[in-house]
């Protein structure tokens, strides 16, 4: 594997391959030192064009257990202000010595654009409403891992609940839960909904949730409504949030998952800490195996059998 | 010790204890190669919810100078400012795998919070007006050596001159001093003191300038003029500064000590360097080794019993 | 050498020994894992009072490559947005124990009164219109590299056309050339060459594009044109642009080099990708093994001789 830009294109095998990956990872990081040399002297580069503090935290987390070193360039410092081309920078920053960059950016497509520049491994940190692979690794990781199984998620029943048009949240995760063999239900307004269908999908939440294994509420961008998007953040809750209602109705065995940040009050107006399969925080934790292993498989050479083994 | 909130939570003992390991600290400090294996695969959050560059960096140093790695959350850049509860941000990056938190908020009492949401050890960078108990540890550590003490302050006279009602600073001080066995007097106009009394005040520095061992200037904050407190800096300036005239009444023996950043013109009028007794960089110095002692003491295991002694 | 503040200040020999030093860099940096031990337990301080990525990321990832702790300190997150003087700033900052400062700012000179201050190295990373030391290293190194040379550039004829007078790359670039042996001819209008003649000059790039080894473009600050500095982006491009047609009258061993970050279409109006001796990413590789060097022969103790053999 060369790069990570979507679910799609690395496929089921790979999906597979870096899950598997993850388990040896989650068991580097319950080490008293969980720190591993695999990756030193590689450098990654997370360039991000759009605010993540979760997102660049835990790709910088997950480089440095494996003793790479990390640059950090945002938008906000960099001469992409003073009128530099996307391609000039990336030349630029690729010329210092990369080895993978972490892309971020709110237009659709940068990665593949930036992979066309540089020789480094490219990561899609979440580009426009495309694409956010890792999120949808880290999801899938979780529910296989909560649920005991090793292989396919044949005949999960999963409910991606919110604004599916605008999330590549939804777009990735659609894709690797179908590539896993679950099946995936879309629940949001038709306004909400992307132009081309990606899945089943419903308005009516109710009508469905007493029969899921995984509930996936997406985040509200409440700046929705000033889109007339949706008609109030109260309407949109009442028949979409997780409400106490529904909260009770949910079976034990259900699964309440959420990328973050939360917008509390919205899509969600009961306490997780509340909830038995709110996996919001261990989605987190294992957001950071999940992307040790995709760093490993990318860049890790064979020549260093050891490299998970040696504490250093 | 599990958390360093304040000096008052964590007792004499204690702050015995860190000022002695300190002297370890210094002494690694001097060596060719400060940096030593102690907190290898340990990591450390610095989330700082209002800026500081020389704590966070005070804090950094010693972190890496123990080969810990540092995560760095500063508001601006973060979820905060989706509109993410604090809760749910150290939730988020607790789950990542935080060993210690440093926080800074403007808000008293926020350490406290933090540390009912997360198994990570806390160290309070500053909350408010309350505490900023690193600094004090900082501060008695620079008295007791330039001093020649190895125990206790006892009848050691300590003047705090300034804005004691709106610093932390003080604060922690007060607690710091007074548990090490010093006297502690406050020098501020009424409206700078404190509603509650948290020790013997005067207005007046020069009837106390001529009995004292240590003079510590704190920061004026400027605005505080608007807000009517003070009437003019000149007129504080007459009154509490360090000016020419009352430097050269200071005994030989005493020590003269800043927090930082200095208001030069406001609460100091002359040159820190041709003060003998000034300790404004040595407090600095000293603060990278106390930092080094506390980080030392929340996260070392006993395991590495030559943890200080292996030069990596 | 205590400190690199100015091609001038160092001399001809420093210059040639850094050059030297560089091919061992780039040795290292072309091995499977380019981290050396070299400067373990060092610290670098990037002090920025003016943004500029490349340069921050570029000694960033050269003090990594030797193993060396770096420090980053901005204006924009620092106490100096107090009114913090700048000597308090840098005495707080070395107090913590740095080894060597790389100091950016608008004003020329503060790399001098910051070496008054401390007792750490300075290196200048640029100061107002006044030098730039490194960038001028990192083009000489290439320069000297492509054309097969190892020791003078004697009877080379170099080309610098754009805004030499408010350039500071152009002043320490005039400064290793011509210590180097190479003839520099300037290429300006009259109003964008500085007062004092530093080297022949002339506003006709035509009338000696035939005739050179190098072609050096500056990036034009589009604000000049607001400053009645030139009449017109338009009229500066025909001029004194590497247009398509100056581009095929360079002879096939022209280097054509620029500090970035590009302004293209107005100083260069042809891809660089498509000229044969383009060398915009070749200076930015080679700038991250020229400041490894300089950090070396700053930094390196003669006790550790192995510090470039040893992987880590």
């Amino acid at each position: 594997m060369k790069h990570l830009r979507s679910i799609a294109e690395i496929g089921t095998d790979a999906v597979m391959r870096i899950l598997d990956l993850t388990d040896h990872m989650v068991e580097v990081n319950q080490r008293a030192n969980p720190k591993v040399p695999a990756l030193r002297g590689r450098t990654v580069c997370n360039l991000f064009f759009e605010d993540s503090t979760r997102t660049r935290l835990s790709f910088e987390t997950a480089a440095k257990r494996l003793s790479a070193d990390v640059m950090t360039f945002t938008v906000g410092s960099s001469s992409v202000s003073k009128g530099e081309s996307l391609r000039d920078t990336i030349e630029t920053v690729a010329a210092m010595g990369v080895d993978a960059f972490v892309v971020r950016h709110r237009s659709s497509g940068v990665p593949w654009q930036v992979s066309q520049w540089t020789t480094a491994s490219i990561i899609n940190g979440g580009d426009g409403w495309h694409a956010h692979p890792t999120q949808a690794l880290l999801d899938a990781y979780t529910v296989r891992t909560e649920l005991g199984k090793t292989g396919s998620l044949d005949g999960l029943r999963v409910a991606i609940v919110g604004d599916i048009r605008h999330s590549r949240v939804a777009r990735s995760n659609i894709e690797v839960f179908r590539a896993l063999g679950a099946d995936v239900m879309l629940v949001a307004p038709p306004t909400l909904l992307p132009p081309t269908p990606l899945s089943p999908s419903t308005a009516d939440l109710d009508s469905i949730i007493d029969e899921i294994d995984v509930l996936y509420l997406l985040r509200m961008q409440t700046e929705r409504i000033n889109d007339a998007v949706i008609p109030s953040i109260r309407e949109y809750s009442t028949r979409f949030a997780l409400t106490p209602a529904r909260a009770k109705r949910l079976g034990d065995h259900v699964l309440v998952m959420h990328p973050g940040p939360m917008n509390r009050g919205v899509e969600i107006l009961v306490d997780p800490a509340e909830i038995p399969g709110a996996m919001i925080t261990r989605q987190v934790a294992n957001g950071v195996a999940v992307r040790m292993a995709v760093l490993f498989d990318l860049l890790a050479s064979t020549e260093r059998p050891g490299a998970l083994e040696v504490s250093v």
